[in-house]
């Protein structure tokens, strides 16, 4: 498995009006696409930056994991994904290493991409998300 | 002033061979460009992938703000870099807003670039550094 490009940065937003207000206002981003991945019960708003992506994720819910985030650690870097060929084989990379993954099996991201997080202790304390996107990237 | 593109994620770093392992050998990345930001009191490696890149913060003593930031909060993601064209300009359009600027004037990072961060009280709880390349990028 590689990684091929840094696909995005996912950011946890407590005040969705106020990061809006920051990213388009003071830094003249564009308006992101905004997508809700249900399973999550997170909004995502995502900037489109060169050929990366920002991704605002708005918990949609008490229990979203970007919920428990924001009550933990409060606003900011969530985790940092990565795009790969293939999330099931990139699974299976990592499962045969020392590291651990989050998702066993691929879930369904924005875009219609497939996702899987590695658990952040074997990787510097970073939440990392492997993502595909088999019909090609549309960001 | 408007962000051109994510550059790219700072990661700050205590078991430095660790993690070069994690991206090396479990995640198939190319060896890193390596750096010493003096005045930072950091090591920077640098992975590129695709347009944009991880960077690995090292701190070289524990005067270094990546060490602080080390002792207080772990290892993990540390800032997020956004190119600008010109980062004097961009420091001017932050005072004029409610953002407030951790350098008022740029600094010089790696690759001879221009650099200042954003105060992240008014951006999410999310550092950013803006980022600018007179020479053009090299990475």
């Amino acid at each position: 498995m590689n990684l091929e490009r840094l696909d995005h940065v996912g950011v946890a937003v407590e005040d969705e009006t106020q990061a809006r207000a920051v990213l388009e206002d003071v830094f003249g981003c564009a308006s992101p696409t905004e997508e809700t991945v249900e399973d999550q019960r997170v909004r995502t708003l995502i900037y489109q930056l060169g050929d990366a992506k920002v991704e605002l994720l708005v918990p949609t819910s008490d229990e979203s994991p970007i919920a428990k985030h924001l009550e933990k650690r409060g606003e900011g870097l969530h985790h940092v994904a990565f795009e790969v060929d293939d999330v099931e084989h990139a699974i299976e990379t990592v499962d045969a290493s020392e590291l651990e993954m989050i998702d066993e099996e691929p879930r369904t991201g924005v875009e219609g991409s497939e996702i899987a997080f590695v658990h952040p202790k074997g990787t510097f304390g970073t939440l990392l998300e492997l993502v595909a996107f088999s019909g090609g990237r549309t960001g």
